[in-house]
């Protein structure tokens, strides 16, 4: 099942666009190489006063100074926030120094905010322009492959609370999204695995045809092969896009987006937030999901090895950490999924579709004893 | 000019009715005598396993009980969260106290808030509900004047920074208002003062008959008559309707709400949250909008000594706080009605009928002085 349409190429050979047509909001996710240094990308933004980049301390030093040049002719100040990087930060207390910023600097309520970094940054640059004097515009300068196929639709920003990750947020899109494939040359090559599990995900969720080109160019788009990862980031912004579409405040069909989640966000929560990234604990808890899938009868036995291989491949981890099965069942319960204490898992029923239901504990106690060690 | 419809009565002669109809939710005032007692009132709510009623140490002791056992047939559990009471605990601290409590007890995104209280819980409480998994219903049951006349509808929502108030919130409708008039039996004699302030507010701005109405039954308002109670809750929520249905995101006319609102939140910001009720400071920030009117020449001059006489027998101040011109000027600033620096102001320029616009900063200065000891 390939539901999900293939978009044209709607700006030249060297620019992938993806138009996301929303009820509230239309804007492109502009992808290629170059982005950041092209004047095109930042043309008919918002106009205002006062641009805030919001950054964090391992990214400014790689893109601010470029960024701050592009927008500089546009906007009378161009400022900056810079954060400490990782999702550790994902707090109040960073959001609260968005804010500090903004009002020290009497920002108005046409300020433009700019995300220039991973999904932490987004996520938290989104919440902080979703509820700034109730709302100001902002555009997603994603520079990891995580933020650039994940992060770029659906408008889910959010911060972490102590007791549950992304729990308070907002619904909130962005003005444009310009995702530069050339600031992924400077991804770690952890993070670049991270990104993959996400890309990895809308196979068997959505496009099975696509599960199988990533398992055959697996390898060029670890190498960062720009026509590879191009190809990758559009297709899962298409899918995505898709998916979002028919539901953007996530009644139904957009939970299966977080196949590999439940899990995924147990292993976090649990493990502190920061120790696993986020797309390793994604990948993780596909494994966790796919082998869950089998154990339901809903896909043959072979599924789980394949899904294994390709996340192994991609430089993940395969195998969750001990937190025990009482706690990872506490920690699924609390999932925003989860609907008065019963855990909905996302799981595959046919490669290229997705399920989002409940399973026995017994059955669930079986998944988490053979994948954590 | 009365350009706001007048609603028919749609329930019953002891129940008004006033239908909110916004591009994202449609939802009833329901105004009378014992609606927090009626059944009818609590019936086709969001289904839901869970109720958490947010409400104060002040209001809880005296509705929290009632409100309970209304709810308990219609939800398997039903919880609350007791915040300390007024202006100054309308910050961040107060609002994770909700977002805790709804974690601890493992509460999901289909859980409905109650806000049982006057503006601050109803304000602190829409705001949990808009970013709580982003996203939960609510439902107002506002027991202060000021709140049944003015948090009812607009869905504005938010909490205060120590740089300004009102500055981080959002845009959320509730699913329904229960204002209940007998609770105003408890208030405060300041109070319904500070409630008056809204409710004058609603003449000048938008209804020059109704302004003539508040001035002959001001006496049977202060000494609380439920009939006249009763028709100016209803005004005031038809007339803040008809401007919020025109313009929900606050791009245009909807500002003219906020007349009396940028020398009134200077007064609340300059003297710290809670030490000026918010109508308090309306109320003499309405005099000094007033006069502002009057020395642009907008208003022939009789019109000061009008508003003011009406403003004090309400039992409102009509002098300021000495600030100090300069931080005056200063705190309006970062107003959000503010546009790069420069102050706008809700001004009127016909009785029923108000401008926003800036005015030069020694008028500004000579109002403060004459207003201000």
């Amino acid at each position: 099942m390939t539901a999900a349409p293939h978009t044209e190429n709607r700006v030249s050979p060297a620019v992938q666009c993806v138009r996301i047509d929303l009820a509230q909001q239309t804007y492109d996710i502009l992808i290629g190489s170059n982005q950041l240094g092209d004047d095109a990308s930042w043309k008919n933004l918002p106009r205002a006063g006062t641009a805030v980049i919001v950054s964090n301390d391992t990214v400014a030093p790689l893109y601010l100074a470029q960024l701050t040049q592009r927008l500089q002719p546009h906007y009378a100040r161009v400022e900056s926030v810079i954060l400490p990087d990782g999702e550790a930060h994902k707090t109040w207390d960073s959001l609260n120094q968005i804010f500090d910023h903004l009002l020290a600097s009497a920002c108005d309520r046409k300020t433009v905010l700019f995300a220039l970094g991973g999904g932490v940054i987004g996520d938290m640059t989104g919440f902080a322009a979703a509820v700034y004097m109730r709302g100001v515009p902002f555009v997603q300068v994603p520079t990891t492959l995580l933020a650039q196929v994940d992060s770029s639709v659906g408008g889910k920003t959010a911060i972490n609370h102590p007791l549950g990750k992304n729990m308070i947020g907002a619904f909130y899109q962005p003005e444009r999204v310009i995702a530069d494939l050339d600031s992924l040359d400077t991804l770690p090559q952890r993070e670049l695995s991270a990104g993959l599990a996400e890309v990895i995900k809308y196979g068997p969720i959505a496009d099975a045809d696509f599960l199988q080109w990533i398992e055959d160019n697996l390898d060029a788009l670890l190498s960062r092969d720009k026509a590879a990862l191009a190809y990758a980031v559009k297709r899962c912004c298409e899918i995505k896009a898709w998916v979002v579409g028919q539901d953007e405040r996530e009644q139904g069909l957009r939970a299966i987006l977080n196949f590999g989640h439940t899990f995924g966000h147990a292993i976090e929560t649990g493990m502190g937030y920061g120790a696993w990234l986020h797309g390793e604990a994604v990948g993780c808890g596909m494994v966790m999901a796919c082998d869950l899938s089998v154990r339901l009868g809903l896909m043959p036995p072979d599924f789980l090895p394949r899904m294994r291989r390709l996340i192994e491949r991609a430089g993940l981890p395969v195998i969750g950490p001990k937190l025990g099965t009482d706690r990872y069942l506490e920690l699924m319960r609390v999932d925003k999924k989860a609907e008065s204490g019963e855990i909905r898992f996302v799981l595959i029923e046919a490669l290229g579709r997705a399920v989002v239901r409940s399973a026995p504990d017994a059955l669930v106690a079986e998944v988490i004893g053979s994948h954590c060690a």
